[in-house]
């Protein structure tokens, strides 16, 4: 039982009464912060940042010590574990993620690596390992990957995309093929996890960003189905450590993602906390879930909007407060103040 | 009572059993069409299209021509009516439209102006009077305008959004201003519809492209109120006419839009039609939903996705196919002829 067991944050997951919700916020270390940008101007790009452990360390901890969140979470992106797989990775400034060999055939799936997390993600085990020994002992550290399903859509796209039209032909047309590169994709996302772990996260969390483009019907077959592989592995492997599945835009599947036997669910900001508790019961905790954009406006209309998350999901215990989606550019990181201030208050 | 009365569009819309299920596709007048890239060649640009009654005319027949859809939509555009009020829209090619002067203040709200919709968009009811007097008898054409909080975004954004940051500030810290704006946007479109009805449109449909993008508390208070303003003023106006509200990304909010009075719904396709119709029961007609990104991929998987709505919607009446959003430029004109033929067989 480490010091953590008793944190805030692993208490709301295991739906214990706290004595005050705990707090943090997707994408914590980030743009919003000048010390963030320092130390990102330092590395010189985005994957030089992530890719150094040192650096990666140094910007996880920034917003611990400028504001005592009550999570930590890894710094790193979820096109790593597909980097990993020789894919290519690269960031244009402005234009978001892309990759220089994207994969278009079954062929293409037939010869994907499959990387050692410990080996091929070496550095992000690396980092893992220096934030944990340079957090608060009582400070729990988050690891996190893709969904299977979003990290696939830019394995296929090649880069954002709007409609998924690539990815989707795929699943459509050559559902052995997709269902090929799904296995794949969570048996690997499984052991790149599974390593965080034995590195000292002390909870996980899967990004679904894009299954909200998927009607019900592919949602199901492959990015909960994905999901669900991912959990069940873990729960083996590592049956301690709590899972966090976020799914943006995907609040009609609340019900099906609380039964895969996770233990917490992000929510995004387009449905009501209260609403989500009443249709999801106790079984999971809930993080979230203020819309970024109110961090944009003033200290008061912030207070008034973080009461409003508060009051919706009530007094049960298992919420852990954050934003619905990750935390924006151009937030002054005194309305981050204001934040937590309000909801420790 | 009109020829149209009977037509399986206007029967389905009231829930009268019809002997096959009506279809027509949003954006059925569209890039798609080789005969649709040539008129708009010869217009010259995507607002000198829309602005000539003659060859918006012409665009919105041929799909009608070319398919037989059983509903025919007016070619025009949401952004028509703000640019009505002066803010000089503009189209940058593949980067969407933009406004020469966005609103900004509240200021800027009190000055809008309230457009004669037979004066300063007469060219737009000289169209529909040209399409009624075009098209069979038997075909319905439905009018349409953008919902007033998917029309303010643009008018404060200036462009389309990613995050909506500046619109949803004015929403969350000026609510008079904004209340005012919605007000605005809902009383001068339920006179744009009402202008279309009366030189001709014989349903009318409101598009919400981005409800999904607030929280339930700004959804009700803004988008939702502000749909319900239109929906009680044409209910009055002209009580004959069936209005459908559709709003992308707002299958949470499916029983408060029931609730609004209004005869249809539009159901993106993140909803199974099969529980949409359990949650909303046969108070309305629901339209919708294959994914376009389904149109993109093969005759046989477009019969078997079309044939996944049709069976997951059931027998019951009060089903019209379409899509979940637009169709997509790239969809070979082939592929729409296989989903007319799947639909009505």
């Amino acid at each position: 039982m480490s010091d953590r067991s008793d944190s805030l944050f692993m208490k709301a997951l295991r739906r214990e009464p706290t004595e005050r919700r705990p707090i943090w916020l997707m994408r914590q270390a980030g743009r919003y912060l000048p010390e963030y940008r320092a130390t990102r101007a330092r590395a010189g790009s985005f994957l030089k940042l992530a890719g150094n452990p040192e650096l990666a360390c140094e910007v996880t901890l920034q917003p611990i010590e400028r504001y005592g969140f009550d999570a930590s979470i890894l710094f790193s992106d979820i096109l790593i574990l597909p980097h990993a797989m020789g894919l290519g990775l690269g960031f244009e400034p402005g234009e978001g993620p892309w990759f220089e060999r994207p994969i278009r055939t079954p062929a293409d799936i037939d010869r994907l690596p499959t990387p050692d997390p410990n080996d091929d993600t070496g550095y992000v085990m690396e980092a893992v390992r220096l934030i944990r020994a340079s957090l608060p002992a009582g400070t729990p550290l988050i690891g996190f990957a893709g969904s299977p399903w979003t990290v696939a859509t830019y394995m296929i796209e090649g880069r954002s995309s709007k409609d998924f039209a690539t990815a989707k032909k795929l699943l459509l047309g050559e559902p052995a093929a997709a269902r090929q590169l799904m296995n794949h994709l969570a048996d690997t996302t499984a052991d790149y996890l599974i390593a965080q772990v034995e590195a000292g996260a002390d909870a996980l969390m899967i990004f679904d960003s894009w299954g909200g483009a998927l009607s019900p019907t592919l949602y199901r077959d492959y990015s909960l189905a994905s999901q669900q592989r991912i959990v069940d592995r873990l729960g083996s492997a590592c049956h301690d450590t709590p899972i966090i599945l976020f799914g943006k835009g995907c609040g009609q599947h609340l019900e099906l993602l609380a039964d895969t036997g996770c233990d917490g669910l992000g929510v995004d900001w387009t449905l009501d906390m209260g609403e989500a508790r009443l249709r999801v019961g106790d079984r999971v905790a809930l993080q979230g879930n203020l819309d970024p954009a109110v961090m944009l406006t003033s200290p008061e209309i912030i207070q008034r909007e973080a009461r409003r998350v508060l009051d919706s999901f009530g007094d049960a215990p298992g919420h852990i407060f954050n934003l619905g989606h990750g935390i924006t550019p151009g937030v002054p990181p005194e309305h981050v103040q204001v934040l937590v201030e309000t909801v420790r208050s």
